[in-house]
């Protein structure tokens, strides 16, 4: 074994504040869980990662754990061996799955390999850049740009969580057009972002469309997206989007299923973009042979399989001529720099990426929050992913995860503490 | 500038004698041409590699060196940015071509910048392992094999080239069925390969089918291929695939076209295989739209775009069913090493890869011709390609190259010495 072989994994779940956000599924809950990866080696250095916190991933991490012993940070090639021989996709009980399948493709059973490939690739990677001396961007082929733009993620909210003894969240409540309207300057002022995502699907359609013409007025130019996460039927889908003629840049996940997407497709001159139902390669060979009905994919290196499958999603869309985002979940910075990383050796991502950060006010990376500069956030130039962890932030984390109680993301339950009649089924409008 | 930014680019074309060995162009003139690249950084680390050496590539390298000046040797985007805007595909003559076009996708103009991309790539991926004490297999993400197999590779040939004042090489006469087994016999006595691809397409097909016959009655259960190189027509390619029913592996390049492989394949149950008709990423879209005619892509990574490139093809490959070989022209050791890295680090790379090597009897790297064992090559575990350049045989093969005279190879040309008659239209039969 060599002194830069992996000798131990830790796995710390972290819990942190989450405000009362609605999506299709429900709403979020008052704590969102990531789990921080800390791989160590025989000569002591420390690669570290930042990923899924739920059970399930929990469980998996654990199972994966001896995939390893004694690995050099360079072999990605024999983790992926390994995994393959750990993991078998079928072995995984759904039992953590809810009702949110479609919703959050990083629940997926399915997408335990992959999930856990990506959880130790960038850790590893994070070494291998420790050890070359180089930046992590350096080792998937250099910066293509020398900083990533991300988008304003706007979300209908309430202005606190129901039976919540701490303070609201200073955002406020988000549920008429105006209120979208502040949320978003609010967002701007701070991170200077130069276009806009709305999270919907979660009110009537008319009203979530008369928030974004609003937000197109009041900040013309700015490119627009909205994302009803599969909760509008085709035919609503294509209602709405004839209302929103020349305001979109892409639609996302408007109807469940690609074959519903396909249908809208049909019939919508904006194109289709999608986190829901082109999540793995298969699916988008799928999508391909079925003529591209999704025309942008929006990545997510958490659940693709790491880094580097993202790079090579991204030249299998160059290839098909289909565009490349970024999608995102709550997260914090570990997070947010591999995805900057990550974007920024990826020509063909030429959107501006999703990103959950501005919903987050804690950080587990020392020198806490990373800061944005017109919406955008610099690549890192030092070795590794060029973030290190703050342990005492880490621990404060931790302690948030074994006091909250949340031990699964459940919208959908959280939301019934709201209106017991809810009931999730897709599409809802 | 940092000190590991590269300085100087040194170009060196080199010949070394090459075998009258038979293809659907004519026949191969008895030098062959290679160019061997140095990158040099302010400290003084040298990054080699080896391409193809005519005139036409010896002038996209020379258009080509300002994009390297100051460059890290990590910085493979920016290398792409500069050399995008320096080589305008519209801008390069075809007037290097000739008439061996669609035999030698290495030869397209349109390749030119994907050639000199991979040119100076992989002799950055070399100083990039230098500089982080790691194989360049470990830099695509480690070996999923630590050895990789070849094939015996077959050519019909005559004894001595025409008007040829040196000796003849050692192989011999290689034109009827017993010839070819003795010629597969040595190389596998010499090199210890498991598997065997018979080029064709230049005697009357059914002496080739013999020549196939035979050796798969010589060498019962190896693998066997047979690449006509589109000298077939579609009614022939049928016939001929016919009569080897049961003997293949794959059927390579039997009729000329995607349109011709795609009659072929609606007849036939050989997988078809190719490196004259997916050659891109733009032809293999293509293909996968027509329904996948052709099943198994022979990547290259001269012309694919590189090390990296190659490896995304591999994905676009495994997510579409399709298969993955490898494809080869006259090489010496230096692309043989970063062949072998890549395919060790391609775990969809299932088949065994075509080589040259054999063919020639020269070397440039230091320790002379690499060594197989059992068919195959170890990968090698030294920091970046693992090989170093012999720099007395660099002189002796420049010197070769000033000798010889070749600038453009021009198989067809040499064909005439011997046939005046010969016209290298396809398909011939």
């Amino acid at each position: 074994m060599t002194s830069h072989a992996i000798t131990h994994l830790r796995v710390t779940p972290i819990a942190f504040r989450d405000p009362p956000l609605l999506n299709a599924a429900g709403i979020h809950e008052p704590w969102a869980l990531r789990a921080i990866i800390e791989l160590e080696t025989a000569c002591g250095r420390v690669g570290i990662n930042e990923t899924y916190g739920d059970e399930g991933m929990l469980q998996v991490l654990a199972q994966a754990a001896p995939a390893l012993q004694g690995l050099s940070p360079w072999d990605l090639a024999t983790l992926q061996t390994r995994l393959q021989a750990l993991i078998a996709p079928a072995a995984q009980p759904s039992e953590f799955l809810g009702e949110q399948v479609s919703l959050a493709p990083g629940n997926h059973a399915s997408k335990n390999l992959a999930k856990v490939f990506s959880a130790f690739e960038v850790a590893m990677l994070d070494l291998q850049g420790q050890l070359a001396q180089a930046p992590v961007v350096d080792l998937l082929g250099g910066a293509a740009r020398t900083s990533v733009p991300f988008s304003a993620y706007l979300f209908f909210k309430y202005a606190a969580h129901i039976d919540d003894p701490d303070a609201p969240d200073p955002w406020g409540q988000g549920l008429t057009p105006p209120e979208m309207v502040a949320q978003a300057q609010r967002m701007i002022d701070a991170y200077g972002f130069q276009s806009i995502k709305l999270k919907a699907g979660t009110l009537p359609p008319e009203q979530e469309v008369a928030a974004l013409k609003a937000l197109a007025q009041a900040f013309a130019g700015l490119p627009l997206r909205i994302d009803p996460n599969a909760n509008w039927s085709v035919a609503t889908s294509l209602r709405m989007v004839e209302q929103l003629h020349g305001l979109l840049e892409y639609y996302e996940d408007p109807a469940p299923g690609l074959a519903g997407m396909a249908e809208v497709a049909r019939a919508c001159e904006v194109p289709l973009a999608t986190n829901m139902v082109v999540t793995d390669f298969d699916e988008l060979a799928q999508n391909v042979r079925m003529g591209s009905p999704v025309r942008i994919v929006l990545s997510d290196h958490h659940y693709w399989g790491g880094l580097r499958a993202t790079q090579q999603l991204g030249r299998v869309c160059q290839t098909f001529d289909l565009g490349l985002s970024m999608h995102s979940n709550s997260h914090l910075g570990i997070s947010l720099t591999a995805m900057t990383h990550l974007a920024a050796a990826v020509p063909h991502l030429a959107y501006a990426c999703d990103t959950h950060y501005p919903w987050q006010d804690e950080e587990v990376v020392l020198g806490g929050r990373l800061r944005f500069e017109g919406g955008r956030l610099k690549v890192p130039t030092t070795p590794g992913l060029g973030v290190e962890l703050d342990r005492q932030a880490l621990e404060r984390l931790h302690e948030n995860y074994l006091r909250c109680g949340i031990r699964r993301r459940d919208d959908l339950g959280q939301m019934r503490k709201y209106d017991p009649s809810f009931t999730g089924r897709q599409p809802r409008f």
